[in-house]
């Protein structure tokens, strides 16, 4: 179901319905662009730490608009034995709501908005008819600007209550009236207080004052007869339709909110932009640390689960080679997958994934909800006595709860909001720093000795080099003691510099850092009521604990070996960075199989 | 008419002849928006130089895209006494043509937007259908890779021509390949020659090969068999195809080249922003100093005429009060003006300016080319004898070449595009920091001792403060040295300093000064190329001679002094730039009517 400004009030009702009586919410955000940078690979390197790879996100990715929100709410019936769906198809747009509401920019890459046009992508609905937003800063702001307004008309006087400046914070003015226009300014001040004792001597019963504003902004006064009651309720409907004004402004938050507050299992395929985008455009500024990030995560989305970090973990990784979602899609169709019955609810167009609508953001959470189900059904069936049909209860998916896939990082496969990122050792890599002159080629040449490498490009002037094997990373140190052009450390060595310079720079600017918190903390005051029973922004651990064994428990990828092809072809293109997959994954898998054969669920 | 990418092709030629036939062209663009600072004013200051102004501009407006451009030609038909018109509406998108093509990333401010929107702009055909362009330099550089692609496909090698880096001038990678691959590509290599070679031997009369790449970016050689006419036939057809890709590429900087090249009169509407924008979109980065700037234009534009500054100048001032387009427009359709007789070419629809399509730019380059020709026609009936049709070659238009009105600044009403700008003493005025915390009120305050004044504000920190009396300036300068708190110095000493210090930066940064010539040289290879009769961008005088008595001749304004209800009412913007005009208007009339009187024509 399309929901635009048109129908969104109507609608408002249906999908909190939805959202409420739903197992799981399954969405998917359509972006005016993905990065800012020179190319994607602005975005990822593949041995990024999670703090940089966020970081760079946020640094790159930010400024494009999340202008199509697709939700797909799944509740089971167990009597159809079958999930009935709704799903929505939400269009997004910083439409100005008075004149004092935020001139909000966004960035749009042309790639993107290509790519979406030739889906069918409709822009007008998205530009013409876009359903509004405030972020929790901007709706506090309007409602202290709400509340302050109402106190200057209930008090003596109606002077200004409302201007732009360019600092906003700063008082109204005190106008110095020169000595020429004083009589004027006098005489007119005298004038109004005649109006107002002339009304209330011709009107004893009362009247009711109201300043309008006209479609050309002209202002004006509207005085009305009436009595006390009269007056009371005028009060009351002013009241009410503030709160109308103040909910408009709000717009499409309001769904994010509610999706928040109902504590439900968040699908999504891919997603931590989406989540990064949703928190960032309808919550507040995301926090440059990404400990901050995690927690707020938690706060706003308690539970998500990530299916393409699914369908790349064991068991689904062994038979899933593509998972791209409209690949994963097809494949989870095929044995030894069977394809869930959905339905539909009573009011809602069903999707035909025959003819597919790829990349309209209902849809896509539409599928990324299936292939959820898909994918829990199969775990299901290892269970004793196996299960055609697993709850989002399960025990045998909450493993894969709260870790966001990261894309193209080779031995980090997910981010984990629940605790401390994997840290692997690297101890195959070194990082090379070189003069600006330097090609592909010199590299390669430099590292010859070694067999075969990959290069992974940080900037310029330096890059990672991974060795095929650990003991000749020393050799390659020692080697380059003598050199003077290029510089050669350990990954290990390289990464504690970078902590120290980081600690230190964090240290240097504690006041920024005090004042953000301070501001966060404001914004935070709705969510921290919400989540109040929840873990606090502040308990999670800060120390990096080690990975235990479970957790690092590794598998070399099952793919055959790179091609001297692919050697080829990466260095046809020197600097893009290298998409082979080295290391991989942790094995949730046997930690699924001994629960469920040891026990109940 | 509309044109898109869909019917660009095929109306290209339509609308260079109508360029061609044309006495003069109207042009108007549509932005994605205006300004990126906090506000509208961030753009502007009633007391900004030229040069501020300029750079302010540059800074803030350049990052949107110019996504509609509208052209409406005017040709005068003798017999029928009216101009037929033609007019376009061109649909703008940077359509990425191929894998290597710039991904360009604009800006969307959403109050321009959303004022589009309601105006019933049609957003889909930007995005879904709009016609792609280039800059002068990346068009230079596709034709760089079409040779470079060629001279490779030609010679020996057929290895990498095109590659996609962080650093794209490096040159192609030699590979370097690993022990254990060497077999393999040993092999490959050795395959491919004997293919060659049975080729040869299988088809002695010739083979033609050529590499297509497919919708899904796969690459594959197809090798026909040809006789040697066959074979120059194809490769005919080959650079021909490539020749089409570069057009189509180059797509709507062909229409402004046109224009450009055709140097006939372009007339805008406050076109300042659309010249600005359409260099920069379709020629080359805006260079970062002012007499550039003009020296640029005059290339790209040589005659241009703004509407706005001449319903601002006299006569016409005088009898116009409001100069917006749709009110202009409105105005000059009553006495003692006489609304131009106009008719559609045939096949080009007519607009109805009863109903209007406002902010259509094909509809407001149309109104623009209108309010034009009444006001060139009104100077007309001064002459003897009067006139009732001026051409655009008339001595009563001329002084309004050249010249683009500079918004809000209240003495220096235009950009004087064909030598130095006017230069006012500005004595009454006094630059004043102060404390971040002062607000207007202490500034109101502070001169109350001198009656009226404005007050413009610069930043935080600092303001122009204009005060009624210039002999009260020294003694304002004199109290202040007593002053710990704000400092105040007059205009003049102000910018005396400020050039200082531009000046000193400016030679500092000479290398990249220097670099940015180079560049700019490269170009304007077309530019200096096609316009090598006109004036050499070097030529205009550089040193700022002093303002002619004639163009000095300024005139107070004739609207009432500002009354005590504007002081209230920007004492409660404290920090929004005062609109009233102060010292107005250079007096072309009196020269235009003494030629007029004179002479001829």
């Amino acid at each position: 179901m399309d929901i635009t400004w048109s129908n969104f009030k109507k609608q408002l009702p249906v999908v909190c319905q939805a959202i409420a009586e739903a197992d799981f919410l399954a969405i998917d955000g359509e972006f005016s662009g993905i990065s800012d940078g020179p190319s994607f690979t602005t975005l990822t390197n593949s041995l990024d730490t999670p703090e940089e790879r966020y970081e760079k996100l946020k640094a790159h990715s930010m400024e494009f608009l999340l202008f199509q929100f697709g939700l797909c709410t799944f509740k089971y019936d167990d009597v159809k034995a079958k999930y009935i769906i709704k799903s929505f198809n939400f269009y997004i747009f910083p439409r100005p709501f008075n004149r004092n509401s935020p001139d909000k920019k966004f960035v749009c890459q042309s790639s993107s908005i290509d790519f979406l046009a030739n889906q069918g992508f409709d822009f007008n609905k998205v530009f013409r008819d876009g359903i509004p937003y405030l972020n929790q800063e901007e709706e506090r702001l309007l409602r202290d600007q709400q509340e302050e307004k109402r106190y200057h008309t209930n008090g003596a006087s109606t002077t200004c209550y409302m201007y732009i400046s360019p600092d906003a914070s700063r008082a109204p003015v005190v106008p110095v009236i020169p000595d020429d226009q004083k009589d004027f300014i006098d005489k007119i001040v005298y004038q109004r207080k005649l109006i107002y004792q002339t009304m209330n001597w011709k009107f004893p019963r009362g009247t009711h004052v109201e300043t309008v504003e006209s479609p050309n902004n002209e202002r004006r006064m509207i005085i009305t007869k009436v009595d006390e009651d009269e007056r009371k309720n005028k009060e009351i409907q002013k009241k009410v339709k503030e709160q109308e004004d103040l909910n408009n402004a709000v717009g499409f938050s309001r769904v994010i909110q509610a999706i928040s507050s109902s504590s439900k299992l968040v699908v999504g395929h891919n997603m931590m932009l989406d989540i990064m985008h949703t928190i960032h455009q309808f919550y507040c500024q995301l926090p440059n640390d990404l400990e901050e990030f995690k927690s707020l995560t938690n706060c706003v989305f308690p539970r998500v689960l990530d299916t393409k970090l699914m369908a790349s973990t064991q068991p689904f990784k062994a038979i899933i080679s593509h998972t791209v979602l409209a690949e994963l899609e097809k494949r989870l169709q095929m044995p030894p997958f069977n394809p869930p019955k959905v339905e539909s609810a009573e009011g809602f167009p069903s999707y035909d994934t025959a003819v597919g609508q790829l990349h309209e953001a209902g849809y896509d959470a539409y599928i990324t909800g299936l292939c959820f189900i898909t994918m829990a059904d199969y775990l299901g069936s290892f269970l004793s006595p196996p299960q055609t049909h697993v709850s989002v209860q399960s025990d045998v998916i909450s493993p894969f709860f709260n870790k966001l896939f990261l894309m193209r990082i080779t031995d980090i496969p997910y981010l984990n909001l629940d605790g401390p990122d994997l840290l692997p050792t690297r101890d195959n890599v070194l990082h090379v720093t070189f003069p600006k002159e330097w090609k592909a080629s010199d590299l390669y040449q430099l590292f010859s000795a070694f067999g075969k490498i990959q290069v992974s490009w940080i900037d310029d002037t330096s890059a990672f080099v991974t060795l095929t094997q650990t003991d000749q990373v020393q050799i390659a140190v020692n080697i380059s003691r003598f050199a003077e052009s290029y510089c050669v450390q350990k990954y290990a060595e390289y990464v504690a510099k970078k902590d120290r310079q980081s600690l230190s720079k964090r240290k240097r600017t504690d006041d920024g850092w005090m004042d953000f918190e301070r501001k966060r903390t404001k914004t935070q005051y709705n969510l921290d009521q919400t989540f109040s029973t929840k873990k606090s922004i502040n308990s999670v651990e800060e120390e990096p604990r080690p990975v235990s064994p479970e957790e690092s428990e590794v598998l070399k990828e099952d793919t055959a070996s790179p091609t001297a092809s692919d050697a080829a072809e990466s260095s046809k293109r020197p600097k893009t960075e290298t998409d082979q997959a080295g290391i991989y994954y942790v094995f949730y898998f046997v930690k699924l199989l001994s629960r469920a054969r040891g026990g109940q669920r």
